[in-house]
């Protein structure tokens, strides 16, 4: 503990650390999967610690989008230059990490060049591709982007319009923008970065769409010299968005431009000079890129939420407000139940993505090895659970950061936080559901049969799953009969489209069924008793707090009596208390340094006080004393005012 | 119709404006209390579209820190140099209407002025000092601020640790900062803009500490002619916020500062030359000016959820996206069955806090004229009642909020679309709750008796009152058995702290049982038929999707049966079909001009497409074909990377 408990430090803080009931460095290796892991987020964090290059003359809060937008292209060269410094590899890990030390909640301008441009020229380049390409990706001769959503269409690819016509006579292909809508809009690092892309476009040939939905194609878009767009290639930023600003996302509009028929990628389809398209042997293949970044994110999400747990329950221990018994002094605000119930019970959710997030890469790799070996059993599971995964992590990482911020009363919405900027981030991850729930329909009809969890002194860890499995197949049952009594007086997809309600209910439940499982599954291994302890009470409170929020599902049908439902709230509340003297160093063992969490409220020392004017007095506009408006407005009005009385 | 459909207006939304069963102007009559107060929205929103002095060169979102601080100061003063325009004794109606055309979502420079310093000279001087500080706090001769809130002290008023102590030597007082942690912190215009502030400070006479809680004084702040603070105050921006940016909140720390004594507000109690304290008629009467601001907060949350309600509904009705039936073409989003069920209940929410904000302006309008008549009875309900729906309708705001603009995919995160704006404002109202819940443990003791909501056909307004406030009861009974049990082993303060999550449920489930009254005794009132169909249809989805939501509690102890649960899912679903035709029409009603709404997916003419390209040409980093970042960093590394080839 001699990292986190320092002299100085703020002594509410220091207590907390010293009531935990279990070895900080034990529970830092379970939380992020062995000791190995934890030596080399030091080791990386002091590197960059000790690198001059990543320094901020000024925290980017304060920074104009000219200025973010600098300093991101000047941390993605100083990352890059120093790559070195972590295992390229492992991005999943390293990686991540590396970035969020370096550069911190911020796409850079390269996000996509290694996050979709790289992952696409590897899985869909042929060999010549591959020795064409490779070597300048790798070594930054080029920026590339992954150009696929247009203005008009983001989750239903098979109708993008951007087309993209094989001429045999020059043995080109022409990349085009048919309508307005066709405009590509969004890609990262499209605007004013990038000047490559992979391009996704319909492909025809011989006068006809060959392939049903969009192909990717090697389209150079500026040149190396000058930066200058080639013509025919119109681009730009698309302007300010919720966060994220430090990217440049883009447009890009196509008249007639265009490319050599080999910057088609080949590995799976072909357009041979005469014309002739060579079909791919698996339809989906092209989605794979898609499916690696949902991975990412979802450990991603899982830290971000995790960070807003720390700052929580940090400055929740320093914060003092209001008195529970009258002249006994102000309290810590984490002494409130109420707030207990902010926290806590989200702290359980940050560690149960995380831990969903580990399974997930295990599944990614399991693929990456099958698909390598020409069995592609496991890419419709993959592709199932990390969109469910996806939807419903990203939408409660969006709620729970702020309800976490909301539990720091007004300086939570303040940017020294740096709840804002997890919010913005984070929450970019959210967007459609509802797709992917076919496969749950699969699960076979069961018995519901009757609860088992009857208090949390008594229950197992099988009596939760039981109970969850049990709603969640009810749930499907009551969907798939609802769905079939429509398929008798309509058409599939029209009764599809009338419970699509109810589909995504039952498709949340069993994405719920399957994070319970992973975390006491995960608990279960835990080695150490002391640390295994206090990780299952956090298990069960995140089981036993989705059952209350969901109890309505639970006491259907008097699956769950409501003696039972009662006690499950009794239970959550016995949690809390138990979890309580633990808060802190569960946080801590997130291992997450000053410079990851970027918040002032989240310090390690727990002296927020002094930072918090530190920091305001570094605003723009505490440069001068009086500002411009003054002269220009205020000063004249008031004048006038004075003259009037 | 004429204003609301035009030539050259996107088909899709022409076509859904004339699906609607109403006449819209009725409509718009009934939403905005009457026939009077649509045209003079009318009338405010020609003259502000006609005045050159509010137009902006570029879009705010464009605008840096300093660009906007500098827009909203010569919008505040333009704003003020034209309120003749408006009724200025409305501000609750005309005064907010006017901002927000004028300004937008932003608080700019002067909100505190005319928020809550003016009502703090008017509620809290005596005659003499009306007489020198009304004049010109009209006239501008000042600009002054609210300074209430400290670094270390939000909620709990009575710990406020500025101090504010009278010498009788020179018939002064002295404010002082005693701590880091008493530094204000926040308040509005308090930064750069304010020349004067109502202070808040423990105030003591004779060696003593003589009110409990703060008291408000008169504190000039910056010289009137150089702008520069006074030796012994240092004030400052505290530094960028998740919104309201255009705003520059302040920190001020006072170093024995002096004041006359006179600059004590004396309505309510004085301090007299020789420092004898003459207490308060009434402890409470401090609190007025918070109530009033939760008053007005209440409609503008409302209008907020409001706008977000119009951009997503009408926008769903131009963007087309997957097809229901393959081969019969895309379809307009909104008739996908999930879609419908993320825009229809938050436009009933946003309805339903509009209409209560109606309520509590005519709540609080009596508890004036009863004050003024010296009787305090209604101050304790004004102030339970509006607690309670701000603490609720701000939460349910915000969340809505990211619901609608998560239902608009991609588009959404862009600032072209106004989200972001409206949520990083709209959540700036939400705060602490469980705070005043204890009026609502008053209510008596009641057998719950049997649900009565059995299916939509057949049920009564009554019938759905009933079983909310059966429902309400149950919760309050319970709550407050568990209190009483836990009340003989500990303190009643423990005890409270205890059970103060069940506190909240049932506060909470308390404000929704006022709303839905509310809603639905409106609506009784609508005198044209047609529009009281559709918005009784809007009243009952926004009841059943409560009770959906809040399943469990109604489920419980058999007082709703699982067949009733599972009718009011089928009756919601049947709710949102018969809605589905009137969404754009109910859209319209609200009257959102494009100049109020500011969003380029919400648009009257429903032509986002071309709207949106011509938003993002003017991003700040299209004003350059290549920006500084290839020269600095990236040109270089390029150019590098393709000598290694």
């Amino acid at each position: 503990y001699d990292n986190v408990i320092q002299p100085g430090d703020n002594p509410d803080i220091t207590k907390e650390r010293k009531t935990a009931s279990f070895n900080l460095w034990k529970m830092q290796c379970f939380v992020h999967e062995g000791e190995e892991i934890v030596k080399r987020r030091k080791e990386i964090l002091d590197f960059v610690q000790n690198c001059r290059e990543f320094d901020d003359p000024i925290p980017a809060e304060f920074m104009s989008r000219e200025e973010i937008i600098d300093r991101g292209a000047r941390k993605a060269k100083a990352m890059t230059d120093n790559a070195d410094a972590i295992d390229g590899s492992d991005f999943f890990g390293e990686g991540l990490y590396f970035q969020s030390l370096t550069i911190g909640r911020e796409l850079h301008c390269m996000s996509l060049h290694y996050g979709m441009f790289l992952p696409t020229i590897q899985g869909q380049s042929d060999d010549d591709q591959m020795d064409e390409w490779m070597a300048p990706t790798i070594g930054r001769a080029f920026i590339g982007t992954f150009a696929q959503t247009e203005m008009g269409h983001g989750s239903n690819l098979t109708k993008l319009e951007t087309t993209c016509t094989y001429d045999p006579k020059t043995e080109e292909f022409v990349l085009h923008t048919p309508t307005l809508t066709a405009t590509k809009w969004w890609p990262g690092g499209l605007g004013k970065t990038s000047n490559v892309a992979v391009v996704m476009a319909q492909l025809y040939t011989n006068g006809q769409n060959m392939i049903q939905g969009p192909h990717p194609f090697f389209v150079p878009l500026r040149d190396p010299d000058t930066h200058m767009p080639y013509r025919g290639v119109t681009l730009g930023d698309i302007g300010p968005k919720f966060g994220i600003n430090s990217n440049d996302n883009g447009f890009l509009i196509f008249d007639n431009y265009r490319i050599p028929r080999r910057n088609m990628f080949m590995r799976f389809s072909k357009v041979l000079p005469d014309g002739t398209y060579v079909k791919p042997p698996h339809a989906k293949l092209g989605f794979g890129t898609m499916v690696f970044v949902r991975s990412i994110m979802i450990k991603d999400q899982a830290t971000q939420l995790g960070a807003a747990a720390v700052i929580g329950i940090r400055y929740s221990a320093v914060r003092r407000q209001g008195e529970i018994n009258e002249g006994a002094g102000e309290v810590q605000v984490m002494d409130y139940r109420t707030q207990q119930f902010r926290l806590l019970p989200q702290l359980a959710r940050a560690f149960a993505f995380l831990f969903a997030a580990y399974e997930i890469k295990t599944l990614y790799m399991d693929v990456i090895d099958q698909i390598g070996a020409g069995n592609m059993d496991l890419l419709a599971e993959l592709h199932a659970v990390s969109s469910g995964l996806k939807s419903v992590v990203s939408w409660e990482t969006a709620q729970g950061i702020e309800q976490l911020r909301l539990a720091c009363g007004g300086h939570g919405y303040s940017r020294a936080s740096a709840f804002p900027d997890i919010y913005t981030y984070a929450v970019g991850g959210c967007t459609y559901e509802g797709e992917n729930i076919v496969m749950l329909l699969q699960v076979a009809r069961q018995d519901a049969g009757k609860a088992r969890v009857r208090s949390w002194r008594q229950c197992t860890d099988e009596d939760i799953i039981h109970d969850f499995e049990a709603v969640a197949r009810k749930q499907i049952f009551a969907t798939y009969d609802r769905l079939k009594f429509f398929e008798t007086t309509m058409t599939k997809k029209e009764a599809w489209n009338k419970c699509s309600i109810d589909l995504c209910k039952t498709a949340r439940m069993h994405v719920k069924l399957y994070l319970v499982k992973v975390f006491l599954k995960r608990v279960a291994a835990c080695e150490d008793a002391a640390c295994k302890k206090v990780m299952h009470t956090l298990a069960e409170l995140y089981a036993f707090d989705m059952i209350s929020s969901a109890s309505g599902a639970f006491l259907k049908g008097g699956f769950m009596s409501e003696q039972q439902a009662d006690l499950v709230q009794s239970d959550l509340y016995e949690m809390l208390e138990a979890l309580r003297p633990e808060a802190v160093a569960l946080a801590d063992s997130w291992d997450m340094s000053d410079l990851e969490l970027r918040s002032v409220l989240g310090r390690r020392d727990g002296n927020v006080y002094p930072a918090l004017l530190e920091w305001a007095k570094k605003s723009q506009l505490n440069r001068t004393e009086v500002l411009p408006t003054f002269e220009k407005y205020l000063g004249p009005m008031m004048k006038e005012g004075r003259s009037h009385l």
